[in-house]
């Protein structure tokens, strides 16, 4: 089904500026094919440093690239912001939210994964994910306000619940988040306080699995847990949480069932499929797996229909017959990029492979000087980890402005242990968010229950 | 009563951290009183890069440095990230909004002023008006989201409309953000749409009065007018808006009244007073000007309380039996370090002459290599004044980083013409905003009376 031909002018449509969508249009640049990019934002967002925005080393705008501006001189793509919510594959259109059919030859899926609260979606308000600006944003406020909010608490068991910092999931992003609040409490913010000292924070990382980092080799997994100790984090493997509500996590480690008293909570446990997967489900008979993704076959198109592709955190690629590829950029841009090159062989009649993805390796960041990289050929921690780390970062960085304005910036955060970043902004929007009458109440409910 | 003597561990309370309540807190380390600076926000704002960060040339903490790490080591100064309600002179106590009383031995008050909309309260969220980061960002997606929906948009007169960006109020405040536009409409977004060319937008400037920037030399007005006209505004004088909703001005000029469509409407046409101006006025008796201004005495304190003094936009200081002082940063940073050194000579129990404002002359930016000085013994336009613009804001930004930061994005957008800054975020908030549907009707009703 890989062999079909596409005529010169086919409409190529790519639903998401990700990784995934934006790599596949970026290649497809000086074909004859009529690309379309359909994004509800206009920007790719560089998410692997969204957690820097989280905690006030960078500015949105600085891991943020307008799609219309990185797309500006590929001639034959359109970007349309707008919001894709259905798919008709038998007419081959995409439906946008004002019910205009976009006609498609080939059409990629690739709007990624949401936050998964498994079951749980009223812990939502109470402890944010970290998928969007606006999440980044709201985080960022929870943390800088739970220190304002322990400098005037008088009555000391409420300020060590401002104190106290939860991150719900061990792998890379709540390592990162873990590891960039501790340095804020001990580094950034260490002076700046009369009545408290912000070295007193607890930050608790929580993980299910028996080890940070479970994808990692053990050895990784164990020099990260190392560092994160020195930085002043608190790991409780095995554990699950059981119960959030607005001040209590409830956690059970095996028989044991904990609760504890935090402000700040941050949900970096688990994702699942945007609403597309279903849709497309639906639509196709397209199998979806527990998360919600989209299974596909070897070209990344789905069974079936040689003119619908799944690429990204959206699609299961049952890799070599192994677990299915992670849900990180890597992959997302070499499936774009692929797909970018199977059009173009169809333009000329031929076909391609199956798509093999070449892992160069994973690296998560701990804090300044610290990281942990798994290159296959070798395994790097501390600062050379972090060196390459932060090079790789730069690297990929889409606008050259933004890896400019990043590497000023972390060169100055480098020296000074700043935060310049640590605006509050928007509050109303968050104070909204924060204490939804209901949610409160069911979940405290549910808490007694739980513990009794 | 600019003699009393003040005790050693005085309490000096603040309220407000913009220029005025900063540079007074910054003059005072290393004193022997006790400083409290009181704000709502956790940081201090440099107001005149705002329009910037409106119009995507830079991101919120560039111009943001947070109070906290400014007053760092100044270790008699405590930041209260709070809100004061009210005062009581008799106690000398500011009360804040959880009803906690701060007592002080001397009052400082520097709130500054808010959008005025002459009566016309409705029309805020219809024009909004730019003085918080929040602010900037909803015109920022106002800005950035009207070249989208003209991009989508089929019907030339609905296209036009969201291609029509009216600026009320032809003071530097409207100048440069009708500058930024005309700048982003030509530069930076001119090959990134397909259906539009954003050149056809068309930038409309409304001035009450005969010519833009009435405050300084007539031949800058001139000049300033030349340059926008030469970027492509509209200037439009002696014009008054009689009414606004959502898609429509109306504007009177002497007798004829005209009607424009437009989607963007920004408001830069006047200040009034913060509440803080009211509350004193009703506890000590203070006079408040027509803008609510606090009229102080020729030591900046008001009549009858020697101990409390307002300083920066909330003051009406009367400059040598002329006009009030203006709004302006310099103002307000003089003041603060006079009040601040007023304060170190009543701890040696002696007295200081009046404030005298040095006044070093009034800048105004239109776009790239653009601007008017007026710098008293010179008048200055083009690449030179616009030179001296930019070291002058530059070196006034707070924080090194801030600095780092500005110059290198400045320098990035002005060989590449971008607008780095562009992306739009927070949709949710901006959108309940933009139709609130009872002000849409009533000012519909209101145009069509107006018209008729």
């Amino acid at each position: 089904m890989n062999g079909k031909t596409l005529t010169k002018q086919a409409k190529v449509v790519i639903v998401g500026g990700g990784f995934g969508g934006l790599y596949t249009a970026k290649d497809l640049k000086n074909t004859s094919v009529e690309v379309t990019l359909i994004d509800k934002r206009n920007f790719h967002l560089f998410q692997p440093l969204l957690y820097q925005v989280a905690t006030g080393a960078l500015s949105p705008a600085d891991i943020a690239s307008p799609l219309r501006l990185v797309l500006s001189h590929h001639k034959n793509t359109k970007v349309l912001l707008d919001h894709a919510i259905d798919i008709d594959p038998e007419k081959k259109e995409v439906i946008l939210d004002n019910h205009e059919p976009i006609p498609y030859d080939m059409l990629v899926l690739a709007t990624g994964v949401s936050h998964h609260y498994f079951g749980n979606d009223q812990w939502e308000p109470l402890a944010p994910g970290l998928k969007t600006i606006e999440d980044a944003i709201e985080i960022r406020r929870r943390i800088f306000m739970a220190f304002e909010a322990a400098e005037k608490e008088t009555d000391p068991l409420k300020r060590q619940a401002w104190l106290t910092f939860v991150i719900v999931g061990g792998g890379p992003t709540g390592v990162e988040l873990a590891g960039a609040i501790a340095e804020i409490a001990h580094g950034a913010l260490a002076g700046d306080f009369r009545s408290i000292d912000p070295k007193e924070a607890k930050i608790l990382l929580i993980e299910g699995l028996d080890r940070v980092l479970p994808p990692y080799p053990p050895e990784l997994s164990a020099k990260a847990a190392e560092d994160l100790r020195h930085l002043g984090v608190t790991i409780q493997t095995q554990s699950l949480v059981t119960d959030i509500n607005d001040h209590v996590v409830t956690v059970r480690q095996g028989e044991q069932i904990k609760q504890i008293n935090s402000r700040t909570i941050l949900w970096a446990a688990g994702v699942k499929a945007s609403r597309m997967g279903k849709i497309l489900a639906e639509r196709t008979g397209a199998e979806l797996d527990r998360a919600g993704r989209v299974v596909v076959e070897p070209d990344l198109s789905i069974p079936g229909y040689s003119d619908i592709f799944v690429i990204g955190d959206l699609a299961n690629f049952p890799h070599q017959g192994e677990r299915p590829l992670p849900g990180v950029a890597p992959v997302a841009m070499q499936q774009g990029a692929y797909i970018a090159k199977l059009i173009k062989q169809r333009l000329q009649g031929e076909t391609l492979p199956q798509f093999v993805y070449k892992d160069y390796g994973n690296m998560a960041v701990i804090g300044q000087n610290k990281a942990v990289a798994n290159l296959g050929f070798t395994k790097l921690s501390g600062f050379l980890a972090w060196f390459i780390w932060v090079w790789a970062h730069i690297y990929y960085l889409i606008e050259f402005d933004n890896k400019l304005v990043v590497m000023v910036q972390w060169g100055w955060n480098y020296f000074t242990r700043g935060r310049g970043a640590r605006l509050v902004t928007g509050v109303g929007e968050g104070k909204r968010k924060t204490k939804p009458q209901e949610t409160s109440q069911e979940s405290t409910e549910k808490a007694i229950s739980v513990t009794r």
